[in-house]
């Protein structure tokens, strides 16, 4: 039986744990797709840099795009960013090599470019890592979900992010604590704004709703707002509305089924929620569908060998379909649903206003919800022991567009009794 | 495009459902598979059942089957049980059509004939549905998971049994009563002993033992015990160990990876274990790899509309399998390990004794253990207040083998100074 040649491009953390299970499991492997593999070649940035691998050092080479017009069977991109990678696949596949990539930057930069050059060269893109790592998501998703029609998705899918809420709703810390620990243990990078901002998991965000409603969503359709600002005075908040606090992606499709949103941001959830107790660099995604109900699957989001455990599901699929002359099903976008702003989203608000200590404040708080069409759930206003005349009032809200509100929080700051819009938090999840 | 031809056999609460999605979900199937769905006839026991769908008349049947010889590309098996549904469901792959099944204890008690014929008709063998209803499990674990090495898997597998150990464990009430609720809830059947005496978890832990292992596991090689015996004073006890109890399906690799064994029974577990948090009718497959670390898979376990959302999801991938010409990766038992007795199995107990109260029976039973080489953990001994003059002994063990486990039992209860064992329960998910 002929074997089957492999590229890998990248050999970080990833891509050098790719290599190590492909030798621990090569008669696993072998058995597993039919046929044994062959690594014909590691593209890397420094060729004879000291590498924690036994392989033959001839393997290693600087020049990415020869290694993948060396007629390969599947190349496997680990570079991660948006070019060289973008050409080095689109390359590959020109010359009839599948993809298996974990590269979520450049899927939800540009994914529509990467799946029709798959279709074209009739060829398979497979990308369970990119999103969640190790958890078998998107081909659940994409195939086992298929038969089905998916409402809703909730994602904790950034694991230094959940590290830190976890530990400030744990401790009662603050956010600059909390960092500072992560950083320390690892779980955050020394420039953290790709975690804390919300950019990784609004990637990610893209890539789900793609897959969820057939649709195309690009990165640029996510809203997104980061978690930086929340403080343990949310946290103190949530615990008495019986939730927590995380930095949700969340993709859904309109009520009428017309439409679809995909947004990141923090968000308080219900504690009796299955997202609630997940905890630390842990991921989870919680999927709501028609027939199937409430699925979740949860599990490291992160690290070189549960990444490359995606990886190598990914590689045994693309490599039984190479030898059985097919393809797995490819992106499907046949949905073609309009990605609405983040104003036509729909959800509940806990807000925490600073007020005058006076009567008629809450009347007139009250009114200008009203005149925005935006109705109140529940109240509670207390005097501060300050002496300073102010009165602390939380509002939560029920179900109103994120236009109304934002017109509604307008209002409340032009308001002379209003002194302050202290937070505004989302609640998802009931 | 012509149609891919199905045909279906049961029209129970999961067949009807199957029909109700087929009809709401056509265009999106057709979309999803690149073809429409004919629903060709679907198998009945009575034909002129009323039913509460809006289907032609004449497609039931009693003659299930000519159903199954009518050069259909797919039939979808609802029946349950062992025959006919093997007669069918081998007679349907003798004339080329490939098989979506959610029977399990047929693939249980003769899965092999099974995977045997649709290997040598060249047909597609799918069957999501037969374990832990609408999850995406087992393509999962027999596809993406496919790179790696399972090591345990842990699961609650039926929802019927952890309905009743959640409101025990929720309300302190005893088997019987949460057994009285389960049943006017629905959530038990009349005869529950199929649910209580573990049967249905063990055809899906052997299963699950299958794919996880690349090894056949057959119903017979399951140790299987009940959770009609927990008690009351069982979920006392796993309060003060910091644990919940669950009826267990627990699928392990031996530490040396050559043998496996599959067992169901109740067990301890941790409350800060992700399962612990399980509650309901909920299912969910705790999943422990070499690679990917720690996954779980969480959802609903039964119910016709769940279990319908897995049938079509495998209906989909055989479909497309089908106008590709190709078949998905089938049944794995390459690696072919023994199945070890539950005598082999290690793990840690937590035993309740009854012994006089005096001194030197403590001495007395730790010699016993130590005897049978069982390393005592934590000892908690306290007098009771009837005046009996007997005390209660808590040991917990370190690991041990269910073996010497029997015998230090066996050596106890041979004891003058043991009144009596009151309980032995399995510490697991530590």
């Amino acid at each position: 039986m002929n074997a089957v040649r492999v590229g890998l491009l990248g050999c970080g953390v990833v891509g050098t744990e790719v290599v190590r299970q492909l030798q621990t499991h090569a008669e696993d492997l072998a058995a597993r797709i039919g046929a044994p593999l062959e690594l014909v070649g590691i593209a890397v940035r420094r060729e004879h840099k000291p590498r924690d691998l036994d392989v033959d050092p001839a393997l290693f080479t600087t020049d990415a795009m020869s290694l993948v017009t060396r007629d390969l069977d599947v190349v496997i991109e680990v570079i991660g960013g948006i070019e060289p990678a973008r050409t080095l696949i689109l390359s590959a596949m020109e010359h009839g090599a599948s993809v298996v990539s974990a590269n979520k930057a450049l899927l939800a930069e540009d994914g529509a470019t990467l799946y029709a050059a798959a279709d074209k060269h009739e060829v398979d893109l497979y990308y369970e890592a990119a999103v969640a790592g190790a958890i078998p998501l998107l081909r659940p998703l994409r195939e086992s979900m298929v038969g089905d029609k998916i409402r809703r998705v909730l994602g904790i899918v950034n694991g230094t992010t959940n590290f830190i809420l976890s530990a400030m709703d744990a401790d009662g810390t603050g956010y600059g604590d909390a960092l500072e620990q992560a950083t320390a243990l690892g779980y955050a990078e020394a420039d953290p704004t790709a975690d804390v901002e919300g950019f990784d998991a609004a990637a990610k965000a893209a890539i789900l709703a793609g897959i969820s409603f057939h649709t195309r969503v690009r990165l640029d359709d996510v809203y997104r707002e980061g978690m930086t600002e929340v403080t343990a005075s949310d946290f103190a908040s949530s615990k008495a509305m019986g939730c927590t606090i995380k930095l949700l992606a969340i993709c859904e499709r309109a009520a009428d089924g017309g439409s679809v949103t995909a947004r990141v941001h923090p968000a308080m959830i219900p504690l009796s929620h299955p997202l609630a107790s997940v905890r630390g660099a842990y991921n989870a995604v919680f999927v709501e569908s028609d027939a199937a109900g409430q699925l979740m699957f949860y599990g490291p989001g992160a690290g070189g060998a549960p990444t490359a455990s995606a990886v190598l599901g990914d590689l045994v699929a693309v490599c039984r379909n190479k030898l059985s002359g097919a393809t797995g099903p490819g992106a499907s976008a046949y949905a073609q649903l309009p990605v609405s702003p983040m104003g036509e989203v729909v959800t509940r608000y806990h807000i925490s206003l600073d007020v005058a200590d006076k009567p008629g404040v809450l009347a007139q708080v009250a009114t200008v919800f009203a005149e925005h069409g935006v109705s109140i759930d529940t109240v509670r206003q207390q005097s501060r022991q300050d002496g300073g005349g102010e009165a602390s009032l939380v509002v939560v809200t029920h179900r109103a567009s994120d236009a109304s509100l934002n017109g509604t929080v307008e209002a409340l700051r032009s308001l002379d009794t209003v002194r302050g819009v202290a937070s505004i938090m989302r609640v998802e999840g009931e």
